[in-house]
């Protein structure tokens, strides 16, 4: 079934060597999906596997009271001279680290998903283990949201932990994301006679610089204090060097605090942009609200020890929450270094991780 | 020599139609040099020619006091649906017009040129006719100014007449015009983490709301208004829809009056965009005083009866200007039409021109 052999015996830093050295960039996730489908025929005999695409999900079928989802992708995003892994030493801490693609990104949550999967054979609570494809390219993609499309029985949950990197804290809910395509309309004339018309790009100045002094909100949500944030991206306009242009477009990103719904976010955009001519949403995803009002939040929080802090990007807890599902980011490497050429994760941190969420699923 | 013969007998209203149904978009000027050159040696004997690439200068040598130079370019902008041309009536004012690419930029003008160049075997001075090539395009093919620098001996003059549309009065001089590269640097960073970067394109938005606000100069020089303009034409920034750019880059075109040279151009660009990183001059063209206090301008002007105004857009008058000679345009032709889809030019405006500077040139 699978020519590459995983060997989670060695551990969940060993086993993050392993799977990062898979070449599994976005759209070519099969040969590490097959490995971890094999793996799991051949050492997790307590768990139900369900493949989707290049989704895997393994459930146990205990019975318990009360279940909880585990998730992280398996793919990365593209190579650039840092595959295969290597040991290092951190550049600024000193720390031993795994070095290269993948290893923040999220090969070294899968390893630890991969190695606890295997392991427990009788969780404290019934255990839905998800790796799933395609999460660093557009959401349409997502074979998270896919296979919750196509097999959503499969994924009732009482709380729900992304492998996404945080530092092994957690990181609970995400901001919510909106991209519009704002535009302002002028009127074409050649520069030499520049009063018969009217400068596109020059009306758009205003905006740009409400933007500049714009101050975004700090939210509290549930005691996490989400930042906000109110961007142009892009911008163009603009016909020939001899001409005054009739079109600007900017296109702005506004990540907005989970209190807020789609609705919400959209009108401050509106409201923002009122002297555009055309204002298009290109793109949106709800945030997420961190949840840890919900029972098993508050014990996973009390095993995890650390305070947990709010998520500002974007991430596939909002698929969860969007079910209802408390679920929260819990994942070794620091997010900042996630892309990054230089991404490396401490292994100190892999391991501390895999002890917090073997002692909770234990006790 | 040629395959396409020209009938300047039938008078410069006809002889327009059949300069524009010849093919001639910058580039492709060989069938219609041609055309010229053979004219000239059928029927203008008095004439000595000289080619050049596709530019045809044809002197007569009668020894007089002064000598004027006419001049105009025999390509147009690219065709679109609007040739072969036709008679029609103006859609705003009811006139008889000839219709179609090229009529007013500019084959009126080089036919009103090319009648009076045949006939005039005796003129009071001595007069240098030159039709040239690629005027439409980028300055450095222009081929009146390869032609200034290959032969400068056929080109001294007392006074020279450009061609150009310019409703059939005089428009003296004309303005400089100048673009820049105006940058704006940032810092990158996720816009999920928006503070950790600087945006570039914000950092554009000051520079923008001063153009929006700025009133450009009107200045006399030699008695004619000029008015200047100070216009983005182009921008462009952004990375990513997820983001900060750290690059935002406007061009800018500066269009100034002749009593300004280009260091003093470049000092009014460099000064109002001081608080960019970088400014980068691309493109520089010096304007031309239009130099109508010189005797043979003077006596022009009383010759063609309407007062002269100043001449907005650039134009090889410059190049003329450049040299020491004072030129001016005079064509017939309304300048806004030219390059438009319905490019059209009055019959009566060509006949005008033409009585005027055949008066002038026998009086």
């Amino acid at each position: 079934m699978s020519d590459i052999a995983l060997d989670p015996s060695l551990g969940s830093v060993d086993l993050t060597r392993q799977l990062c050295n898979i070449f599994s960039v976005s759209g070519e996730e099969r040969a590490i999906a097959d490995a971890v489908e094999a793996v799991l025929a051949e050492r997790a005999p307590h768990l139900t596997v369900t493949r989707d695409g290049d989704t895997v999900i393994a459930r146990t079928e205990l019975g318990r009271e009360r279940r909880v989802a585990i998730a992280g992708h398996l793919d990365t995003v593209p190579v650039n001279g840092n595959l295969p892994v290597r040991d290092e030493r951190d550049p600024e801490t000193g720390e031993a680290v795994i070095w290269g693609r993948g290893t923040v990104d999220m090969k070294a949550g899968v390893a630890v998903q991969l190695v606890l999967a295997v392991e427990l054979d009788d969780p404290a609570v019934d255990l839905t283990w998800i790796w799933y494809d395609h999460e660093e390219v557009s959401s349409d993609l997502n074979g998270l949201g896919r296979a919750l499309r196509n097999r959503p029985e499969l994924f009732a949950a009482d709380f729900a932990i992304l492998g996404e990197p945080s530092n092994g804290t957690i990181e609970g809910g995400c901001n919510g994301t909106m991209r519009a395509l704002v535009t302002y309309a002028g009127k074409r004339a050649h520069s030499a006679r520049s009063w018969m018309g009217v400068n596109a790009i020059h009306r758009a100045g205003a905006a740009l610089e409400r933007l500049s002094a714009f101050e975004a909100e700090r939210v509290l949500v549930d005691g996490l204090e989400y930042r906000e944030g109110l961007n142009a991206v892009r911008i163009s306009g603009g016909v020939a060097g001899n001409v005054i242009p009739d079109r600007c477009e900017i296109e702005v990103n506004y990540r907005f605090a989970p209190s807020k719904d789609l609705a919400e976010a959209e009108g401050v955009i509106r409201e923002f942009f009122a002297d555009a001519d055309t204002v298009e949403i290109v793109d949106r995803a709800p945030g997420a609200r961190p949840g840890l009002d919900a029972p098993l939040a508050q014990q996973f929080v009390e095993a995890v020890g650390a305070p947990p802090v709010a998520k500002l990007g974007w991430t596939d807890v909002s698929r969860f929450s969007g079910l209802g599902i408390p679920a929260v980011n819990f994942g070794p490497g620091n997010p900042l270094l996630a892309h990054a050429d230089d991404e490396r994760v401490p292994i100190a941190q892999i391991e501390a991780t895999e002890r917090a969420l073997r002692n909770w699923l234990n006790r």
